[in-house]
């Protein structure tokens, strides 16, 4: 084995500088989004109790990345962003502002199959607010991930949003047992994807009669951009039924509250489920106008039970999350060729003769004390390699110091996409790039 | 086991909002620096084949978390960040600039002893050049780690620097077998914390005889602030050493490339070591002056042979680098109390009147896009709830609507340091705010 070169494991990435410049580019216009919203920054570890973890995600958690450490202790590798927010928050909740609004941009780690695009590490970049049942915090969420999503110059998007306890009522309504809801949703999740004749036969499975999905699918039909044209699918069943009537009711909040936060393209979509299981109130999602087929790009929605849940109080403490899915994202970006490589380094000083080094060494510094990116060429050598360095880093212009430069106090600032060049004098130089 | 709350794991963190905030702003600032030297930002996975880690970190090796995956795989997580950046050159080598100046921040794993401050997950921050041998190379590392910490604010530093062929040539000369040299090393490298005493028990445990180690700290003595000062203690020896005079003509190039870039306070110390096993030419180690018991606060050097090492072909591919001991650093400015958790919402808009919520959001999302960072009190309630959300969140000035205002078309921009406060037309705001 030991001639052989090690490998990355299956589902892993490595990202070389080109993509991960893009990577930072796109972070710190999402944080910076976060941010003009109030958020704070929080980051948990990659290792939990597994106990912490486990029961929280449903029929995925085998998924997960679980081991005994050297301390016997069982712990797993972070599995998403939301769980652990909700054991920071259950420790700290006396010392936090209320509500609490904090982002996280972290890696987590799934043992998925690696087929379809999917890695077993992939970042996650998630708002959530703690603390609140207002309708506004709801559409906070929904209104920073646009912004963030603007910023990042994504183009036209659509955002789709529902209640859950508007699928829940329909359900209660058509007297389908509570145990079936959590796989009744899954399989409206994957209506997209799958289409909806596969999603019926996975109703008949989730223990849906025919007529029952028949119903369903009548009432979830609607789609409206406003909450009273949602409410006359419903007349004639949401005054008898509470979970209807609060779904109907906080829905209508939340549109009110997007429109006053000026978020575009808004749909209700009543058949809109998302898989998680621990969904209790809005669910939402946005999808990219120029490539549906991708999926969607972010979603969240409302948990008031999970933190409770995770703490192990089981008392009712409101939460709700959106999450941008920032590698499907970059696929999407990459697909649409919106993302370009843009090089960090200003200036290559080219290094022709060893005698001249203490001449270099001082330019190469000055242009770093102005704040300019600069690098010197390591070797004493010919232009050709100094060319295809600079090439190779995307660098576009050169300082090049020879000893008639030196006597006459100039040097010659180089274009290396134009190859025109300029006598300049040395104390120029820095002027001039700067004001390029 | 259900009410009981979740726990962290022994030995790992949250970073909370202020916290959190801090380490951005420090990560940042350390970019900066980097980028300006022409590093350009990288990013391998937290795990690895435990093939590819195993055999490269000595006895230390046993703290790796290594576990089997869900496919039987030996996988471990990530130890440091030179080993998987040397598995990436392997594999790319043909694509990369030459040379290639790579830097990256991130965490990473080892199940150390939790006393002494030491922590199972922590940050690293590298620098790392690959594929030149020259003496700049060497000396750019040191320079940028020098500046990244100018710009951390950290105060005055010490250099300290030297060269392992110095050490291997004084040892080759006492006749000391080089199967001892890494336990002599390791042992070197505890002079600081352990003190003369306690080290010559160890070289003796080292194989060395009390004579021998008599006359290495005889030679090792010296202490320069150039190469000259440093080759008068060696006149004898060094002409017929061949480790020797390499060691001391490397040393000699850095220190001038070192003097050409600007790098101040470096002092040569012909003892130190540095404990990893891996480095074969220029080390060097960084101390806070005002904080000298803190121990290093950055450190590295060259590696030639890791390289070609990890990718089994046994070429010798040179590499140096420097790191950041960013957690020592971040626990020493706390301790000289440099570092002040800066809030980052510039504004809180107070929510009094839930008739009045189109008005508010309307202004929130004003500020919002003209670029401030603004936040909207979520619950109708009375001042009071509002005052204590801004002070938890140190924000420091509010926006107060009322129906009086609305009407005549103002806003009172309160000041929530001073309590004073004064009328505003609400387009006159976001100047007013943004000239603060």
């Amino acid at each position: 084995m030991s001639s052989k070169s090690p490998q990355l494991l299956k589902g892993f990435r490595d990202f070389g500088p080109d993509k991960m410049q893009t990577r930072l580019v796109l972070f710190a216009k999402i944080r910076s989004a976060f941010e003009r919203f109030g958020f704070q920054p929080m980051e948990t570890p990659a290792l939990e109790y597994t106990e912490t973890l486990s029961g929280k995600y449903g029929a995925e958690e085998k998924l997960m990345y679980r081991f005994k450490d050297n301390g016997g202790r069982s712990v797993a590798m972070r599995y998403d962003l939301t769980v652990p927010l909700a054991r920071f928050y259950s420790s700290n909740k006396n010392i936090l502002p209320k509500p609490f609004k904090r982002y996280a941009i972290g890696p987590v780690w799934r043992a998925e199959n690696t087929q379809r695009g999917r890695f077993r590490e992939f970042y996650q970049c998630d708002v959530d607010i703690v603390g609140s049942t207002s309708a506004i915090s709801d559409a906070e969420c929904v209104a920073v991930i646009t912004e963030a999503l603007t910023d990042m110059g994504v183009g036209d998007f659509a955002v789709r949003i529902n209640n859950r306890k508007i699928i829940d009522g329909v359900l209660k309504f058509l007297n389908v047992p509570e145990k079936n809801f959590p796989a009744v949703l899954r399989a409206l999740d994957k209506l997209d994807k799958q289409g909806e004749k596969k999603v019926r036969a996975e109703l008949l499975e989730a223990g849906l009669k025919p007529d029952q999905t028949k119903k369903l699918f009548e009432y979830l039909a609607g789609s409206a951009t406003n909450a009273k044209g949602l409410l006359d699918g419903f007349s004639e069943i949401v005054s008898e039924n509470k979970d209807l009537a609060e779904g109907v009711g906080e829905l209508s909040d939340v549109l009110d509250a997007l429109a006053g936060l000026q978020v575009k393209n808004v749909t209700v979509d009543l058949k809109l489920a998302r898989g998680l299981d621990y969904y209790t109130g809005t669910v939402c999602e946005v999808v990219l106008s120029r490539l549906p087929g991708l999926g969607s790009i972010a979603g969240g929605g409302r948990y008031d039970n999970l933190v409770g849940n995770v703490s192990g109080s089981k008392e009712i403490i409101p939460a709700v999350g959106m999450s941008i899915g920032i590698e499907r994202l970059i696929e999407g970006l990459e697909e649409l060729d919106i993302l370009e490589y843009d090089s960090r380094s200003d200036i290559l000083v080219f290094n022709l003769d060893g005698k001249l080094l203490p001449a270099y060494l001082n330019t190469v510094t000055a242009l770093r004390k102005s704040g300019l990116n600069a690098e010197l060429y390591f070797e004493s050598s010919g232009m050709d390699k100094q060319f295809k360095y600079a090439e190779k880093k995307k660098i576009n212009r050169a300082v090049i110091i020879g000893e008639e430069e030196i006597r006459s106090g100039q040097a010659i600032l180089k274009d290396l996409v134009t190859r025109k060049q300029k006598k300049i004098k040395i104390e120029s130089l820095i002027k001039e790039l700067k004001n390029i």
